[in-house]
């Protein structure tokens, strides 16, 4: 049996893409069960709503010896315990390739594209005999538009529009309502504990010796969240002691004005105030590039 | 400017397979050149001179901060110096994933199969536009069938056999006929210093923490090296200290009897004899998850 899994604090695209590549490898006859590594967000719930599918099962047993696939991440920390022990066959990312180290030869594809959906659309439209049911099509197209934003991420790219179109297609739903609707699970923070807020979307990394976490919140605009960046920041701060960490970074995205505002821990080597960013949405292809400079890696 | 390259010691795929892809990226205006990460071995030159193709230029300038593809290989210690200051855009591979770290997303392809040309086969055969020509499809068979031994090697899959079977047609070659006079040039051993043997497949890999060269020597049998054994062994302990490993395995395999006697430097953590392994004969497939397993790791 082959687990198939996106990464910790899973977002949609890890969901989503997860679900239907699971899918795929069970037409291809791999025995495949799809699972998640954490909670589903509001965003990713709308997606599951809409195209009427439940949500993967926790993963909860030991990964170790076994084969699994991995899904919108190569980055060890960003995985489940035993992953370095487990046996990687295969990999649908469209991230910088991160930690994993595998034993033996896999099936790997990255595309430095928007959104894993992207890639998992264009490699099942190439696959004799397969055909993409209108809830998957939901599924990826909800997770291409989660990805890039509704196509205001710097990450978009033609391959990204041209999937979104094909699968507003497939899927049957109204596009500009679809976007509206997700843009507004996506934001949507009310009722989530600070500890919640933060965990919602961080990502680990190593950059050169640095061990980091860089979470994002993607808000409607910066009002939103501005009465909780003191305990934000507290929580940070206590992350950094609990996860013995380097430090911690937080971008808070702002989507009405494509402004992000960059939240330091004490005592990391990049910066003693905020910084805010303007055109910058991207943790990936903006904050990381941009973080793994200023530390001169 | 795209800088195209194999790995360091270079076989025959990844001289082969990274002229065809430079190829291909210039037929995709990416302005991309080839080059070598060492000498050419006398299979190579074969397969050169029968494809009426010159050699890559050696690599000499650095590549920090520079665009590169690779082919054939993803680990940081097989590649030039500076390799984790350049910008990898591309990654063509079929081995496991290695040590590499990109700063930023990329556009990978790594599959399951016995040689890189399978895949830069599969991936020109989709692109719409893009004739191979004969001299190239020399190239390729040529290097399906350095890796797969002639199809005797594990890693041989179906897939493979169908490219080259595509690439004979294409090149027009009688492929029993090529087949020979390859696995002779693969096997030529004469004329070369035992410094010189042992670096023309030297592979360097770190597993778990523990930094290590796997080298092979292809023989038709045994008897062709016994008499350089004492004196290769020798040769292995000075590289030990040389190159600061914490051991050196020589792998010399046997391609009448498909048999490999595998040597190792004193000192190692695995072995106090030689192992002689039946049906052994890819270092990739064979020796490495076994001694990534024999490590404990």
């Amino acid at each position: 049996m082959i687990s198939v899994f996106g990464h910790l604090n899973p977002d949609s695209d890890s969901i989503c893409s997860t679900i239907v590549v699971t899918d795929w490898l069970n037409f291809l006859n791999k025995n495949a069960v799809a699972y998640r590594l954490g909670e589903i967000n509001p965003e990713t719930q709308f997606l599951l709503t809409e195209a009427n599918q439940q949500p993967p099962a926790l993963l909860t047993h030991s990964i170790e010896g076994q084969d699994v696939w991995l899904v919108d991440f190569s980055e060890l920390e960003q995985g489940p315990a035993g992953l370095d022990k487990s046996n990687v066959i295969g990999l649908i990312d469209h991230h910088r390739l991160g930690s994993l180290v595998t034993a033996e030869p896999l099936d790997a594809w990255i595309r430095k594209v928007g959104c894993c959906g992207t890639l998992v659309f264009d490699i099942l439209s190439k696959q004799s005999g397969y055909t993409l049911s209108s809830s998957h099509a939901i599924l990826l197209l909800g997770a291409i538009l989660s990805d890039t934003v509704g196509f205001q991420s710097p990450t978009t790219t033609e391959q990204d529009r041209l999937a979104a179109e094909a699968l507003t297609t497939i899927s049957g739903v109204n596009l500009a309502d679809f976007t509206l609707k997700l843009l507004n699970a996506k934001t949507d923070i009310s009722g989530l504990t600070i500890e919640r807020l933060l965990q919602k979307d961080e990502k680990n990394y190593t950059i050169g010796s640095n061990k980091v976490i860089l979470a994002q919140i993607e808000v409607s605009n910066f009002a939103a969240v501005e009465d909780k960046i003191t305990q934000l920041k507290a929580e940070m701060e206590k992350r950094v002691i609990t996860d013995a960490l380097d430090f911690y970074v937080l971008m808070v995205t702002s989507l009405s004005t494509s402004q992000s505002q960059i939240y330091f821990s004490d005592h990391n080597p990049v910066s003693k105030v905020t910084l805010t960013m303007d055109n910058m949405i991207s943790r990936k292809k903006q904050l990381l590039p941009w973080l793994t400079q200023a530390l001169g890696q």
